[in-house]
């Protein structure tokens, strides 16, 4: 290889990341810690399809380590569906769902908070997409209501509903959108990025036909890696096997998530389904933590009260201070790192997402003092 | 959750891996074997979405870790493209290729020895499979001139190559097949699951349109992981952007290899890069191993002289052992175990896949011994 290969190739060698100790609030990443198991599991799972030691023809059947157990018994048990799947993550599990359900020139109704993903998932299936529309500034709302017209008017393959949306962390009413689902017999998929592995959610009690969830974003796992669970009536559509290998699934390619990341999912998976029953104590966190930054002046978008740990807040006095500082809109991020806080993305003033999902209340207390330290620094 | 669930996530708690420091002569894992770099970035970037830290919207730009670097630099000039991206691997890279450029009901042209997935990526995509056959036993070769037949018949919109396939091991000439899919002007895609990372390989030379490889199988990469390599004309087809999302590639569904097993690819990169300088000690290594062998009386399936590390042995002597003692088939497993060697498939006598490519001589040597003492103990 030529020399300058030798020196780009020369900075790989020893990869660090600069945020690795320090109290996190980023929303992409509160929810995917490793548990200390799921960190060990790394390790010991790291040489590249070293989970299919013991492989008798398809990964999710795999008994040791207990893949199959954890595919067939404890995640549909998890996401209270009747059969379920591992992924590379939320969206290829809504892309499968669309691939199998759709054929191009379909429409889907999906609500206005929707994950960018979801919309190029559709645009590689050839789907035409319809939005509900939020209600807007400042709590950018979904009536699901207004699922019914739009259902009416375009007889849509397929219904989806994020919840929560990751840019407010709005979670709308799941369980009228089954019960219109149901009425009108659409499959419906919820997209569970940030709600499975953070929250009890069941399918069975929304009436949901599809559940993603996403292992980096909320289940302490390592990327790339998710779930997807369903009722048993779609599992010969979704999951259907290949007409030339009988224990290939189609969608899966045969096996999915083959390596490192699945010993994370399952190593962590004890500790997720455990957190989850204290989701109550998030959300008084997450209330508590609002309201203690909206008395500094920070204006909190989305539902009030808030029911997540995801938060938008408006801070146009910081991005006042970002026009006259010389380091612009970065000085917030500086000075949040200088005190060992990471997660506003490095540039963002104006407005900005935080969630309180890992971090304790001491140290969110903390971040809460950061923030008035540094509003009187520059004030 | 239930007493019974408590019980099985319970197992999760401490994955552990028998096979992890034996002598490795798994064909599926001798390439995947991770370096000390790999498995501390692997730690380092363990946490979903770390990866992330400095996204400005797309992963494959961003520059700490150098993912841009590797991606759009040294992954090109390894390959020998215009233009690379990662993937979750070798499998997802042929979906997208076969996604983007064929329609349903389209036809394909694919060497026998194909991987299985492969067939169902095709199947996915809704399309028809046209096969050249192998030359049967004992070499199940490829002659790439069967191609031109089934080309003028079937008028293809892909012809694929498995460049070495993984049941026989054998380097079929893939630059006949440059020449013969530029004559005809069909997109040519050649899967170097087994050969990227292990061997040179450069499209250019050869005159194919795409490339696969696998970070799991031959990249000293944790799974999932992949890259695909392609002529720049390809570019707006397989790596087009989002109508809605500009700079959201549809086939990657925005971001794809999104967590640790991309950082391994990166952090031996290094490694890899230089390993392939020394291919033909490993083809030397490999040919000697198999004379060794079939000293034994054991018969070396597929191309002679090998030209490749992945091995296919027919071993009658031991499938005789294996019908008359207790553990059936599992006694050879179990006494290569014992010996402290992982490779073949448990149960299986009658024939093997095995490679060479980790252990070193030395360690190959003791397998050969390894045999010899079971042919003599059971003899």
């Amino acid at each position: 290889m030529k020399q300058t290969t030798n020196k780009a190739a020369g900075k790989l060698c020893a990869l660090r990341r600069m945020h690795k100790d320090l109290i996190n609030i980023m929303p992409l990443q509160t929810g995917g810690i490793l548990t200390n198991a799921a960190r060990e599991a790394l390790v010991e799972f790291g040489d590249g399809y070293s989970v299919c030691d013991f492989c008798l023809g398809n990964l999710q059947d795999i008994t040791n380590p207990p893949v199959r157990e954890f595919v067939h018994d404890l995640l549909p048990q998890f996401l209270g569906c009747d059969v379920a799947t591992i992924t590379c993550g939320a969206r290829e599990g809504i892309f499968m769902v669309m691939h199998s359900l759709t054929r191009p020139g379909d429409s889907i109704v999906v609500d206005g908070n929707r994950h960018y993903s979801s919309i190029v998932a559709a645009e590689r299936a050839g789907l035409n997409v319809i939005e509900v529309p939020h209600s807007g500034y400042p709590e950018f709302k979904i009536d699901i209501n207004e699922y019914t017209p739009l259902i009416e008017k375009h007889n849509p393959k397929l219904i989806l509903l994020t919840y929560p949306d990751g840019n407010y962390g709005n979670l709308p009413d799941a369980t009228r959108l089954g019960k219109i689902a149901q009425k009108y017999d659409i499959p419906y998929i919820l997209n569970g990025a940030y709600a499975v592995g953070r929250m009890p959610v069941n399918i069975q009690d929304i009436g949901a036909d599809f559940i993603v969830g996403s292992g980096h974003k909320s289940m302490a796992s390592a990327g790339p890696s998710g779930v997807l669970g369903m009722k048993k009536r779609w599992e010969q559509v979704v999951l259907r096997k290949s007409l030339a290998y009988s224990n290939k699934q189609v969608e899966l390619l045969g096996c999915t998530l083959r390596g490192a990341p699945l010993v994370t999912l399952m190593a962590s998976f004890p500790y997720v389904a455990e957190r989850v029953q204290h989701w109550d104590g998030q959300v008084s966190k997450a209330q508590w933590f609002s309201a203690e930054l909206e008395k500094l002046g920070f204006k909190q978008l989305g539902e009030k009260p808030h029911r997540h740990d995801l938060l938008h807040f408006e801070t146009p006095m910081l991005y006042d201070v970002s026009k006259r500082v010389r380091e612009r809109g970065y000085f917030l991020y500086k000075e949040l790192k200088e005190r060992g806080i990471w997660g506003l993305q490095p540039g963002l003033t104006k407005a900005f997402k935080v969630s309180t999902f890992s971090a304790d209340k001491e140290q969110l207390s903390f971040v809460i003092d950061s923030f008035k330290d540094i509003l009187h620094k520059y004030g």
